[in-house]
């Protein structure tokens, strides 16, 4: 019997998939990077199948790459030739949601935003809502400690996680963490599973904090600049003053060219960015205005303030619809280098810098508040992946994020994509150990095997 | 030569501390618990010290004790025969604040509230504040992940380390983290060095978040309870209506009446609970006043509300003097289970009744919005540790935090005195995984063994 004949009988009935054009499609993640040829696919309903799988793979030595709702941007869910791809999406329950301790406790499968939808039916939210969020779950959302808009307020998913439910690569079964908001007993393992992108365990399930949603509608703005300067200066502004945005983002030259091509924004030819914010305070009004002032005073040429609904949907739109204004200009790798928020306009000005130099176009938007920049690289459809000068314009933004303190990445993950630069960052010891670690969890080596580390 | 000359002479003049008496101050916490014979206290005054002490102890094989302020309360920096004490106090710059990034990176041994103040005087703060700030240090605050009273609004001290500087136990430096708001680069070692209590590195240097301290003085009340369900109503209908208190401390029948006995507080014989919050927002009259009506609402027999800092002290006196009171009636074992927030009635009921069973004193004080409580057991001054029925008692506290979805220490950590619960809590896999975490960092074992797992 074929190893994985064994794995399908030992499953219950149409848990995997073999078909090869099937097993393309859940073999990829958003990025360009092309995957091998997976043994097959096993759709996970339940616990018990994803101890199966591990035990099987355990004694089969069997690559698994597990896998929510493959929206990543680091090719962490490209699966290659002789895996098992694990898709977790089908384990979409929400098993409880407590109001009362402001808890919940779901599958891995969940959606984000369904998650966030039966939260608000109690008056709460989940807070982390990368822009994926229709897309993305909530194991995949923990695996890579997804950012999003509102965590310059709310803080990014490890901020959200209290206990998880943990499938090990041998397929024993692990609780990490607590229903409790605090708690020290022992080394912090749940921290350590979040973010480590599939390789140290399956996430069968997560206990989540929720917190109070806004009792207010938030109240918007989107301000003009002549200058990045003066566009850090408000950004730095706006946060010495308290203002507590629950949005913060920056939209530069490039990309409102961008969108300008595409809507007609009717962009004014000296407008450098655009920066966008929002407070869902209680006297969200004042803080706005507040913010509003700060902008004038740091040379804003045009400030639109709302605190209607639609209004603020139509000032955050050009945010929104920012990543499909520059897929219309080509093939995109999109970055993630995040550095001190005092520093925004210096790394955004050595982006364009590079892009300058290299010939290549590169287009950023920022979660300003956190200093989080997403610089796109445009690149020709045609090409497989990205072509030598834009890895070499790549590599130049790492380095300079670096050099100004920052990190590789914010909020992405390390994935296929960015191993080569993981030496700069980290240095030989902390290889070595984070190596170690991977060792105790995975002794054989046999989750999401070239990831993350 | 002896090895303790070797490392005297490899270290600058100074540095290593021989005589009994003095070590023994250096080897005991603030629990009972009875310290063995170290050879020695280093007084490390630079990481080189630490550097080369680790150098030493590991071609030597002795055991290492790191120490802060020695403010904690599970045994977790006494120190065994034949150990090096490795203090770091002397270690206390703070080496960068920096307003802009709302960020500072200090030395190990500086003082919490000496941190909190240095920012104060650039409009931020240090936030976490152990009821110790003014004697533990940030490195003990790292290591055990320290709460307080403020972070039932801005999160326990992993909420506020960024990045590290870690001397492993084979003297080998490494940096973990960053001084992003946020960022994914490998596992999180940061969220691991936090709460290991020792046992994995010694922390040379952190960096930490700073936030905007509150522009207003905060708006405190305290309120009586005539039953202790009414009182946990009024937690939870405050944290549900989204009042974001910035303190929410809960006082037990049991605490008032020592406080009575010390200070004549004037307590009613009905009172069974007093409830303090505070609140530190813009509007935080508004948001104190709607707290005082949801107490009310829930049975308040008497609110008091200030907005005065002097009254806000004198409201929130008797949680300040509240240890104290205790010390008063004999020596304390003080616990510190968490469950979730709304179980503290349960808990607290659970806890009174332990007591009259056991007819062992218990003392409860709560961090009310976390759930976290601090049953303080009293024995008899003249034992050298809590007798046996104490540990009965003690055991029946725990079992029951646990069975209510809790754990067995919310911010003290496990030191020493929780170590015969844990596998209660964290089962036998979680366990393997902790000890093979532990080799990665410390294969020969000598970072302070015996503590935290
Ligand atoms: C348009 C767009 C916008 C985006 N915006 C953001 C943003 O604002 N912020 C942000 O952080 N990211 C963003 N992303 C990236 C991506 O959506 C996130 O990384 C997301 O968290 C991935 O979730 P997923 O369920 O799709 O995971 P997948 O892509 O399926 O997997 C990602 C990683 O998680 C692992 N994994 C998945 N499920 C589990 C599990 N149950 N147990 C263990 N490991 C698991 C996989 O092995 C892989 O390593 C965006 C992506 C797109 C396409
Ligand atoms: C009156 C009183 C009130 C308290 N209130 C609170 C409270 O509200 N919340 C709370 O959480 N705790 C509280 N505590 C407990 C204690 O103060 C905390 O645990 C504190 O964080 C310990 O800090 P320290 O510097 O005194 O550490 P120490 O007691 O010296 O050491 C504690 C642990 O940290 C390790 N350690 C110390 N420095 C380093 C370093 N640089 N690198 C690696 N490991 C290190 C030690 O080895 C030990 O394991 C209180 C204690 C007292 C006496």
């Amino acid at each position: 019997m074929k190893p994985i004949d064994a794995l399908v009988s030992s499953l219950p009935e149409g848990r995997v998939l073999t078909d090869p054009d099937v097993i393309d499609s859940y073999a990829r993640d958003r990025t360009f990077v092309a995957p091998g040829k997976p043994l097959g696919v096993v759709l996970a309903a339940s616990r018990d199948d994803v101890v199966t799988t591990m035990r099987w793979a355990t004694e089969h030595r069997v690559p698994v790459v597990p896998r929510g709702g493959g929206s990543g941007l680091a090719g962490a869910a490209v699966a290659g030739d002789g895996s098992i791809v694990l898709s977790l999406a089908r384990m979409n329950a929400i098993r409880e949601l407590s109001p009362a301790d402001e808890i919940a406790v779901v599958e891995p499968g969940v959606i984000t935003a369904d998650l966030d939808r039966a939260a608000r039916e109690h008056g709460l939210m989940y807070a982390p809502d990368p822009s994926s969020y229709e897309i993305s779950t909530i194991g995949g959302n923990l695996a890579t400690n997804a950012g999003g808009l509102r965590c310059v307020k709310y803080g990014v998913t490890r901020d959200s996680a209290l206990g998880l439910e943990v499938v090990l690569a041998d397929g024993r079964v692990i609780e990490t963490g607590r229903r409790t908001m605090k708690g020290v007993t022992g080394y912090d393992l749940t921290g350590l599973f979040v973010g480590s992108e599939g390789t140290l365990g399956v996430i069968t399930a997560a206990t989540v904090r929720l917190r109070r949603a806004p009792a207010a509608p938030p109240a918007t703005f989107a301000a003009e600049f002549g200058s990045l300067r003066d566009a850090g200066a408000a950004v730095s502004a706006i946060m010495a003053a308290g203002c507590q945005p629950s949005l913060m983002e920056l939209i530069d030259r490039a990309s409102l060219e961008a969108l300008d091509d595409w809507l007609n924004i009717g962009l004014e030819p000296d407008t450098q960015a655009t920066l966008i914010g929002q407070s869902d305070a209680t006297d969200s009004q004042a803080v706005v205005e507040r913010m509003e002032r700060l902008c004038l005073e740091n040379g804003a040429s045009f400030v639109a303030v709302s605190t209607s609904p639609q209004e603020a949907e139509e000032l955050i739109r050009l945010r929104r619809l920012d990543y499909q204004a520059k897929e219309r200009l080509g093939a995109c790798l999109v970055e993630d280098v995040c550095v001190p928020r005092s520093l925004l306009p210096d790394m955004i000005t050595a982006i364009e810098e590079t892009s300058a130099r290299h010939g290549v176009k590169i287009l950023t938007v920022a979660h300003a508040g956190d200093g989080n920049l997403h610089p796109v690289f445009i690149f020709d459809r045609g090409m497989p992946e990205p072509p030598a000068e834009v890895w070499a314009a790549a590599d130049e933004v790492f380095k300079r994020a670096l050099e100004l303190g920052g990190t590789l990445t914010g909020e992405h993950g390390v994935g296929l994509l960015k191993r080569r630069w993981l030496d700069l960052e980290s240095g030989p010891v902390v290889t070595e150990v984070q190596q170690g670690i991977k060792a105790v969890f995975d002794p054989l080596g046999i989750l999401n095997p070239g990831k993350a580390i």
